[in-house]
């Protein structure tokens, strides 16, 4: 991709780009102002023409770049930096969020990541505005905050099943606009991703949860019914990224099909956001010789 | 330590024992009735007689079996267990907590950890008794939950720095007792542990934060008055650890000037504990066959 990982040196050192993409999906996978779903092809690799091994291959090999942007994040937050990031992640069942979470965010360290997965909102949260319980975990200043569903929940399913009356709904999509825009303003980059999986697709993952004891837990009977509203999803999905995509909180549509690749494609958005931001080590507030002669004295 | 990872079949294959203690920390590291933290050697080993790079494959080779624990641990707590595990970590400054959350919990789906940082009181948190912020942040059922700091801050720095009278200090400890004994009782398994180093062994870390610009952000010159109090913590430490060990709330003391021991003791504490609690997966909800049949029309 050419960005990033291999510029700077010195105190960038310990960071070293390891990408295989040929262009980035931040740019491949944008949705765009004719930005069409059903053009995305969920089997495709955008931008990534190696094998799934070498995709495997290149998740690890990025796993110490996204640790070391996040760490400098945070530091660079500690003598006052605003910046943090927000990933977004939305999908239809079995589409794959828990190992983006396991399989991404998992490489970095715990201490840098705040991770919510948004359920059915409780008694509390259906009293109040549906942006109220989202803005309650945005992410601290130095952390990667991450969103398994989120307030798009409210503008998706509500649309598909009727909780809410269209002008509501309507309401939201501007309201979601004006949200975003705050929280950029006040330093949070922000990842919106859709992973895209074939109906096929889906079902063939139901299957497989239905072929093993220990993923039993994760299936419900209702996963089945849902399919049935299936092209409504899709096309809730397509409305709502055109009403809510901007600059300055983009929309990715991240082709699933292929598990691998939908990880090392969030993978470098997450990179190539954490590159833009450009987090730099702090200047010590004190003065280096004289503090090793008084440690030296203790 | 011959328990848990090898035994078991069928649901439990994929977790694997791969322990290299020849008797496990969880016997070896617990403070009992006679505990004397001075008789505790920092640069020892307890318990595993390998060198630096076997200890730091049997990390390795144990992530698999932790994560696989806290995944079952999370899936049974989807039909109604009620089983969570708490590591509080402890430590004076450079011990290593830090190390521990990065190798020994990051090795764990982020979905499955709540980790918190208790920092200095916030003007809310001052505003209640000491233990109001703690309660707020005890793990979810099926989640492991780990304390950076603690309410033992309140008892530690708050005695060695005469933040509150010895009366209140001595209430403290008993009402410590008290609500742990309420968390357990609640399905929360607590691991209370001390990283132990040396003061000499503090002063080289802290040399090392020194000759490193990456590093100078986890520096601030306050950390070399604080070693003025050194006795004083050991001494703090010492009474906080007899007044609030318990059979349901163990003290574990692990040495930890050789961090690559720290973190697997670590490790092998929450290994055993998950073990104790030994989660099973659930039994389907549904029939199967059904199911089945069910997707394949779908």
């Amino acid at each position: 991709m050419g960005n990033g990982g291999g510029s700077g040196g010195g105190m960038h050192s310990r960071i070293v780009g390891t990408s295989r993409f040929e262009t980035s999906p931040s740019v491949l996978l944008r949705a765009g102002a004719r930005f069409r779903l059903e053009d995305v092809d969920p089997d495709s690799t955008p931008g990534f023409s190696g094998t799934k091994e070498e995709g495997a291959a290149a998740l690890l090999a990025s796993d110490g770049e996204l640790d070391a942007l996040q760490e400098r994040l945070f530091a660079a937050s500690r003598v006052g930096a605003r910046d943090s990031l927000l990933l977004i992640l939305q999908a239809m069942d079995t589409a794959g969020k828990g190992g983006i979470v396991r399989h991404v965010i998992g490489a970095v360290d715990p201490q840098g990541i705040e991770h919510h997965a948004f359920k059915a909102p409780t008694a509390e949260e259906r009293a109040h505005d549906f942006l109220w319980r989202v803005a309650r975990r945005l992410p601290e200043d130095g952390i990667i905050g991450v969103f398994d569903r989120s307030h798009y929940e409210d503008v998706l399913v509500h649309r598909v099943r009727g909780l809410s009356a269209p002008e509501e709904i309507e309401r939201r999509y501007a309201a979601i606009r004006r949200f975003e825009e705050l929280v950029v303003g006040g330093g949070t980059r922000i990842i919106k991703v859709m992973l895209h999986i074939s109906k096929d697709e889906q079902r063939a993952r139901l299957a497989a949860r239905l072929d093993r004891p220990d993923k039993y837990w994760k299936f419900s009977p209702g996963d089945i019914d849902e399919r049935r509203h299936w092209d409504g999803y899709m096309e809730a999905y397509q409305i709502a990224i055109e009403r809510t995509r901007s600059d300055d909180a983009p929309w990715y549509v991240v082709p699933a099909n292929k598990k691998w690749y939908a990880r090392i494609a969030v993978q470098q958005l997450l990179i190539d956001a954490l590159h833009g931001i450009d987090p730099q080590w702090p200047a010590p507030a004190f003065d280096v010789a004289e503090q090793r002669r008084r440690l030296a004295d203790s």
